[in-house]
């Protein structure tokens, strides 16, 4: 899959008539040529969002250049605003407990290069997975969290996300939960599979719960962590039909099959910057 | 449509070996045949669930003699059972309040034969749907909930469906709380549609919830009405995509074409004798 | 459903640079608020669609001044384009043969606000909808079709769609194949429903196909029609599944459920201008 | 997820009375309990299918004794039918071409214990995917296959699989056309992945027909092989949602996840004898 030699400008700010005009007319005016625009605005807050996607070849401007010319606009319209090449891979870390199957997703999809980033680093609580990450030749740190000592577990965690540069964390099945500290080290850069359809059955056990409730539909949700469990803004979600003839160990083999897709999806949309964050919210420009 | 010439024997007991044999062997010797026979075991409860449907040419007993003879199999494993004729109209009332899309289909899908019963009665406590009503020739009444007269309209309420010798209550988003006095006079025989996916968004305004929450999709449950709201067994669900385009007003447009379809399989399994009740969950034959 | 106060802007045209730059300066410079942007590139054909969406309050022109000031632009860029304003109803007619399950469905929707359309007549080849459309208050004509002497009644249905300055003809369930001369009148604004997922059961009787084929889903189509009978630009397309627990009967019962929602999204986003035609397949801009 | 200690007799037989209370009988008379029963009819061809699975514990009969006991019953109704112990490991065989995509999700399935079969054997004509199935430990075989020599490199195959006594052969995208006498060796145990949604897009480059078609979703289907390419009887089919802004290439991503599941779908299904061919069609006992 070829990377498209184009960039992408995200925008967010509060409503007022011209943005766009403005946008666009910087970007003809750099002779540059849009491929994508989405714009969405947001009227309960008041929030204008937009991506909009553009083709190098031609554009007069690098991108310190592009970054240093458009910044009078962004401040007119009190921009939150960031530029960034397709090209540009992202430093992505991969954190994973026992249960190994959307880790081995993710990298047999890098492999095939579904996933445009690189991955120099896999940290797990448990050793099981390192022969998995030999095969990809990932670097594979095992962490083991020990209960009196969860902290120094984590520290080093983040040494060595510091270390490599880390821009996005995927939570791959991580069954550790995160300090506040370790969450507001990556804002709106850690994403997590959560193993049922949120708001549903918050915590720990959905399928247990979902099985008990007999539900007739099992999901699954990919979020942003924040500092509230389960509660960041949600990236995708996903159902799958069960029926009373499922066990619960199928209804656990269905939902891995979500999980792995559900996942996948908010990683890639994430690395193609098509994600913007108001609230906690997420719009996804697909 | 054409209703079918057979009949549905519907079982529940403790699981134990012997009664397939013991229940096809007296099916066969009273010389009917099998058309579909569907089983479950709940393992976690002990319990046996079977649906047989069998034709009736060829029968040699009536329905009243097939009572009689079949008891005593039925003591012997403790059954809980039932049989009915396919071609038996049950009487079904419908409950509505202002929002009639519900409703609406319903009486189009009894006009076109999707949904083999009786309509006798329609109870509303708005006038709204009367014009509706009157199209299809299917009696209305106009019960209205004033609050500090609530217990006198349910009264109201029940005495028609007890004129009417109902046997199915379908609430078709009718927005009053039923007392228990009420439920309990029809177990596992009022079915409700709740417009949202349980247990996400339990209670009321659950669009309004969906929204704010900013989920990518939204659900909807129909289920058998106990007495903790909103907790009876599930029937159905389903969901559809929603996305930060959607507006609250298009998720609730979408919510609606969902609780149609999703309240209608409920009724027409009900009517065909395809649910089984257990515990708090239930098992759908198709 | 309150029709928001606004206008759609739509454009095709050859892809160049500055065209978001022209049309957003223009619509700012006339001190309209953009509401909406969507913006589709299609690299195969180099072609350029556009959906604008902006709020008339503060617009500093009426619709004709905007077309005639508009024009210089459209004329640069070699654009097709339409503008319109939201609330702006478009003069519907719906053709339908026996089923009427997405005519009822239509005139319901219809009734309670979900489509922003007049709907000044009905005409179908059978008297059986008349009652129905009495009920919803359109003026219903019953136009036989004779094996000899289609042409003529062709011609008066085409009369009756020209006398009431039709501009969308929806065949919701119409079994008569058009001429030539009925579908060149109405380019890209007449809308089918055809039974099945397209291309898989092109042409009649798609469930009985569907059904010895031993599928495990049926589809439904909506899709704009063109001289090749069904394989007109495909708008929207649904499934559901199915088993080999279905009979012939229970596939045409599921069907109808998709069919009426697959017409009646097509439908709507016709309503709303989300439809861009181009070569045969469609960008609809949700 | 631990292989229930149970047994699977399937049968197919023309459909008379009594089939049902003859075989529960002959099953509780040694002293077997059965789980599950799943029964059809099918109408059009007077068949009878069923499936019934029984616990080991307490049988009072080793399978072969069962076989040679239940033989005059098979005889009486003339079936076709056999029986199978869960835990008995099938020995399957995967061929495979350049994408390894589903070769790749089959071996993880296995080797996490939701494929409950033995793997013997991989055969492709690239080498590519060694490395792979070395991590799986599965043997691999590269047998080339050039054009004038095709009937040679067929020939290698089948003896590849003859000296592993393959009973179960998966065409895990294998882009290579098997001969009638391959077919023919075994009959109802070939199981191959179609990428489109069949009978959609029959043939070669679905999803570049897909595309040009313009279609809203794209599907995949499993199905037996047959004489009659990609007309042999479905297993399973799935579809995802596309519109205007899938590429070509996310079309093919996306159908890749499709492909995985459906096809270990069926894989599973096989394997745990939940399929039934009769005619062209199967029934799938869940």
């Amino acid at each position: 899959m070829p990377v498209p030699n184009t960039a992408v400008l995200l925008i967010t700010c509060p409503d007022r008539k011209g943005i766009v005009a403005a946008v666009a007319e910087f970007v003809y005016s750099n002779n540059a040529n849009i491929v994508h625009t989405d714009e969405h605005t947001d009227r309960d807050s008041g929030t204008f969002l937009m991506r909009l996607e553009f083709e190098l070849d031609g554009l007069k401007l690098d991108m310190q250049s592009f970054a240093r010319e458009f910044a009078p606009i962004a401040a007119r319209f009190e921009m939150r605003w960031r530029v960034a090449l397709a090209s540009a891979r992202q430093r992505v870390a991969i954190l994973v407990s026992k249960q190994d199957h959307c880790l081995a997703d993710l990298l047999y999809r890098h492999g095939i290069g579904e996933l445009n980033c690189d991955l120099p680093l896999i940290v797990s609580n448990h050793p099981d997975s390192k022969p998995l990450a030999d095969f990809y030749h990932v670097p594979f740190h095992h962490v083991p969290v020990v209960s009196d000592r969860k902290k120094e577990a984590e520290e080093a965690t983040m040494r060595l996300l510091a270390g490599e540069k880390i821009e996005l964390v995927v939570l791959a099945r991580y069954m550790q939960i995160l300090s506040t500290d370790f969450i507001n080290a990556y804002p709106g850069r850690i994403i997590n599979i959560h193993h049922s359809f949120l708001p549903a059955f918050i915590g720990a056990k959905p399928y247990h719960r979902s099985y008990e409730r007999g539900v007739k539909l099992v999901g699954a949700t990919s979020h942003y962590v924040t500092e509230v469990l389960d509660e960041g803004p949600i990236i995708e979600q996903d159902i799958i039909r069960v029926s009373h003839r499922d066990t619960l160990d199928s209804l656990i083999r269905k939902g891995r099959d979500l999980e792995k897709v559900v996942l996948s999806r908010a990683v890639r949309w994430h690395l193609q910057h098509r994600i913007l964050l108001y609230g906690n919210k997420t719009a996804v420009f697909d």
